[in-house]
């Protein structure tokens, strides 16, 4: 006979499943997609979001739910994660009514597909309606998540894409970081002054070549092109699901470094799928921790391995090679000075390590007034740039390279950006632990060697899917939580030595 | 208050955007999908259907169709056009259960990918299990469709993909049709003897140039590439859904001529797609009728517009154009010649009009024995180099451009061969009808212009749908039902004139 805890599995193992599809369908539409399918796709996305749904308020789940916990002990300690990760995920799932999720999921297809146009045309006049939309029907299933998730309705956000996480223990660390940052960022940009100037190297690289190299460094990193592909988007991301894995760049042909660490960064990404627990896959607790969790094996593939003096110094080999560079421009030391570069700027996505969090910090309250109703959509753009010039002092002349420069909000990712510098803050500590575990990790850097970096990484994070909340992954791997002093130790070490 | 009919409509629309969703994840597994990404699409298709199957069978469906089958009075022709299509789907379903659709889903995924890698090694033992599994399972589907249908195991696979069809119906036309071509083959071939010698123009036809002019007709055509695309597979097929087509080809660089005729035939299959019923989108009644009706489609394009005197004149130009060609063999008289050459050759998507219906004739007796359990899976390909042998007196060296040839078994599409050739049948009868109605049809091709064509088949067939029989509509648009004599009529006024 089947317990209780058994048909679990079987329900949730067709949700994943299902999630895959929507996952390839969702790749589908920002990679090869004509625009006049969006309607026919949005409808596809709706209805298996509904079906989806469906799963997870499906007739006699919450009585499963309830028999498996109550015969808990015979389960063993990951069998007992995955119940407490599916009652989560019930939770979620079951305040929100279903009529209310298609029209959600809907409009973010919808107001995506405007967005496109919208930005390429810097016309936030014709998203604003669609976008209005989303932020109301995304306030409405976040306040109908918060009695049962005992939080705010922005918390129910958060807890989406970062389970546990509390707006009010993000705050206090956001501002630490601020504090610091304010004074920080101008000592950094004074000290690189001193410096020999750092220009990228010059001329007009192929797209072709560039995603060679590209295919090149993410075999190094331990991608198999057998399981997945590299394309091109507007944003880079990386979607499909674990045995099939597609990441997107996009380029420029006057300069290859920041389609190429976007490359390396959604390689991070992909490893940290790739490497979770095989035995659970298509279970709750076999999925990846949330995003913070993701986004720090991003950045700590990006920021602290590929970012580092030793790996640079390899990867200008590199480089020369693809592009037949020749010249002061091409060595090592100036590619070190290009990737290490403070300079406030306006674009969240070629930030430098130092200025990114203040993007981050600055849209953590942006999207909390949205939710909260304390900040109306049509004067978001104004709001942007009164919070571009206050927190780094620069300030768009369009809405394009503003409030419309991101996929996010126009998508329904609301909660979502915080999560980028939690990840940078893990991935700093993280990095540090691994150092110290295992000394082959600097110097296989030095070869493109990164095996024993992600050795490290797979025992220690891959490999606890969702067995534990972040912050305890974090305990049990660098015997701190969320820990800011490391990251300021951190840049402080990187970037005025 | 929501009539019976009404909650039919919602439930067959759910149904017909999820087909979609599987429209284009099929389409990606031919096209994008890396080798290791293929049991995770299995999986996720396997899914898919048992979640449309469920549609289909789900509680109260057939309580819904009675009620709204009592009381059709207030229905108007094309609601109850629809109330019948969706009884037949109904019927298709609920014979076959759950964890047959579901276990018959997974083997097909499973053996086209497997077929990819053998055939591309001349391996038929690699795939042979995988083949007996789907045969079987496909039979034992028939078996429990067989009853319901009131028809026998075969003619339930044939109902599958051409609504009404029946062995017993498509025997006598395909053996008249056979009695005929067996002289006529040879009559020809002796004619073209005496005629200047048809070789393609030589030299490297870079893919690039052969898909622009490729998109070049489409767009001739009518196609929208602001609704679909083009892109290659080892097989020529149209995916995707109405609002997002995808056409794929497959180009060879010595040789333009198979690869651009297999985008025009594409084509038409798009056009037919494209103009059904607005009003009916994603209910039974609006969907295209059936495979033979949509061969027609391709092959009114293919083989009767492109075919004639009047398009080659029109196209030499264009090829010239594109391909910088000049001398004999670039002229209109010579690709006349190329595409009108009738050759018994080994693979069925090579063969020209004449020798077409000979390969699909041989694989419907092929296919009906498989069924039976007359023809073993593993005696398939000496059974294949036999009937190639007596039919066009020409063998296979290997299995590969022998029984492997063909995608349709391997992914679990028995009963589908026999559509080319009513296709071709109906397409022959159609064209006529449409020059004998429109004395501008002819003229209009001289010049590339499709639109006087197009626009007798909208009305006659397109805007059908499902409205009617296969055999109605070509009733109702040529005065009679396949017409093997018309078909005739047209190959000897073409090949012996």
């Amino acid at each position: 006979m089947t317990t209780a805890y058994e048909e679990l599995e079987t329900r949730f193992r067709r949700h994943s499943v299902l999630r895959g599809a929507v996952a390839v369908l969702h790749w589908d539409s920002a990679v090869m997609m004509p625009m006049g399918g969006a309607n026919a796709r949005s409808d596809q996305l709706a209805e298996l979001a509904l079906v989806c749904h469906e799963i997870l308020t499906g007739a006699g789940l919450a009585e499963l739910l309830d028999a498996a916990e109550g015969d808990a002990e015979g389960l063993d300690d990951w069998q007992r994660a995955n119940l407490v990760e599916m009652r989560r995920r019930w939770l979620h799932a079951n305040a929100v009514p279903a009529e209310l999720v298609r029209a959600l999921s809907e409009a973010c297809s919808t107001c995506e597909v405007v967005w496109r146009e919208a930005r390429a045309n810097d016309d936030f006049a014709a998203v604003r309606p669609y976008l209005e939309q989303v932020v109301r029907l995304t306030r409405e299933s976040a306040e109908a998540k918060s009695e049962p998730l005992r939080c705010t309705p922005y918390d129910a956000l958060l807890d989406i894409h970062d389970p546990g996480s509390r707006a009010a223990e993000v705050e206090p660390i956001f501002d630490e970081l601020s504090n610091f940052l304010n004074g920080f960022i101008g000592e950094v940009v004074e000290a690189q002054r001193g410096e020999p100037s750092a220009a990228p190297p010059r001329g007009r690289f192929p797209v072709d070549a560039q995603r060679r190299l590209g295919e090149k460094l993410m075999r190094h990193l331990g991608f198999d092109f057998g399981h997945g592909r590299l394309d091109t988007s507007h944003h880079p991301f990386t979607g499909g699901v674990r045995e099939d894995q597609r990441l997107t760049t996009r380029y420029n042909e006057h300069d290859f470094t920041s389609g190429l660490m976007a490359i390396l960064h959604e390689t991070g990404h992909a490893l940290y799928e790739k490497g979770l627990p095989e035995k659970w896959r298509h279970q709750p607790v076999g999925a990846s921790r949330g995003m913070s969790m993701h986004e720090s094996q991003s950045l700590i593939v990006e920021m602290q391995a590929c970012r580092s003096d030793a790996f640079i110094r390899c990867l200008a080999g590199l480089v020369r090679e693809t592009f037949g560079g020749e010249g002061i421009e091409w060595q090592a030391d100036n590619l070190i000075r290009v990737y290490r570069r403070v300079q406030p700027g306006l674009i969240r996505v070629d930030a430098d390590e130092v200025t990114y969090p203040v993007h981050v910090v600055m849209r953590f309250h942006l999207e909390r007034a949205l939710i909260a109703g304390d900040l109306k959509v049509a004067d978001l753009p104004d709001a942007w740039r009164e919070g571009m010039r206050n927190c780094l002092g620069v300030q768009p002349n369009d809405d394009r390279d503003g409030c419309m420069q991101d996929i996010h909000w126009f998508s329904g990712g609301f909660g979502y950006f915080p999560t980028y510098t939690l990840g940078a803050i893990a991935a700093a500590q993280l990095f540090a632990a691994a150092r110290a575990a295992d000394a082959g990790v600097m110097p296989g850097l030095e070869k493109g060697d990164f095996e024993p970096l992600l050795s490290w990484l797979r025992v220690n994070v891959h490999e606890c899917g969702s067995r534990y909340m972040p912050r305890e992954i974090l305990m049990r791997a660098t015997g701190r939580s969320f820990d800011v002093e490391g990251f300021k130790t951190h840049l402080r070490t990187r970037y005025l030595k």
